[in-house]
């Protein structure tokens, strides 16, 4: 009974994430899913990501149980930033996101970051209509973490290992972590990056523009 | 319609903990609920206090999506682990607890350690019927996590720092953090440890000897 409910709440979720994916599409917005742990970066790396692009052509949906933290930091990069706070919710559904988007001026728009919940579990379940989940994980949480949380990883086109500058200082094992990711995701490109340092962040926006060519391509 | 199934479920949870709890009371047996976000160090605590304490006289249940990494960490400070594999399970539920205690000679035991899936939301949610919840959180996560997720820190009863060994590298913010955790839970005491260099792990088993000592008494 109770894996039919959570079926049931799937799919009421799919319906709507098939309709936010058509309006992205008809829009020609690129959208992306970030998810990763609590403190894995996601914050720092979008506030980098909206001083390199243009940040008026930026919106980002951030996602968090409560405050307003984030979309306060995330405010001073960008003009269109939402905060969805979901009490004790533990990731974003597609119908927070629809109407989440209802308070931006979506055809001025290139680029949608969603920030999820901090949640390495549940968030990967809510498809979103997204065009891509990138999944974050810092050097501090240790090398097992994506074979111990598998489906975030095979869910993810692209993984950023966030805060190289404190590989060295938490013995961070960079073989292993390569080798335990391979077994789960065999070709997600994997970029390197410290917010702090700005380290690798020129990678990652390198990224978004191929990831942009590649959807507006395929649009036809 | 979601809520009322959820409230079942938690309805559901609650009585099989409540059952829980009347063991762990006639056993003797102290049982802490260890919950924090993936890679905040809840393995490497675990394995300081297990050789620490009469390790023969421990158990733990561990509870990850996949893999048997942690129990064989932990196999290696105690002959007591048993791993809970959740699958897509962002929790342990107390019905989990008690089919994982069939795999052990409780009476024999003092102290049942529960280590929770990486998560710091759902856990929070379902009670295992646990004298307390212990909430980690490492230096490098960032000190606005109490007030962005406080439930898991309104209902710890201790809270272990985790990493002070990188909260230089890390720009960790003390003051903030303490200010921060405050707002949510203004008397829990908190534990700044290092399993790394073991900074602070003898304050953390005092508090476990002391904790112990109260729920013994409370028996009467």
């Amino acid at each position: 009974m109770k894996i039919k409910v959570v079926q049931n709440v799937l799919r009421a979720n799919d319906a709507v994430a098939a309709e936010n994916r058509q309006r992205f599409g008809a829009l020609g917005l690129t959208v992306l899913n970030l998810i990763s742990a609590p403190g894995s970066g996601k914050t720092a790396l979008l506030e980098r990501t909206l001083d390199a692009l243009n940040a008026g052509r930026c919106a980002v949906l951030v996602g968090d149980l409560a405050t307003t933290r984030d979309a306060e930091r995330l405010g001073r990069h960008c003009p269109n930033v939402v905060q969805i706070n979901t009490g004790k919710g533990c990731h974003l559904d597609a119908a927070q996101i629809a109407a989440g988007l209802r308070d931006l001026a979506v055809d001025q728009l290139d680029w949608l970051f969603i920030e999820n919940v901090g949640n390495m579990v549940c968030p990967t379940e809510f498809d979103l209509g997204e065009h891509a989940k990138v999944a974050l994980i810092s050097t501090v949480e240790g090398e097992d973490k994506p074979v111990k949380y598998p489906t975030l990883f095979q869910k993810a086109t692209c993984v950023v290992l966030t805060k190289t500058d404190l590989a060295a200082a938490s013995g961070f094992d960079r073989d292993r972590f390569y080798a335990e990711l391979r077994q789960v995701n065999s070709d997600a490109p994997v970029i390197e990056t410290s917010s702090r340092t700005g380290q690798g962040v020129d990678n990652w926006l390198a990224w978004l523009n191929r990831f942009r060519a590649t959807v507006l391509n395929s649009r036809g």
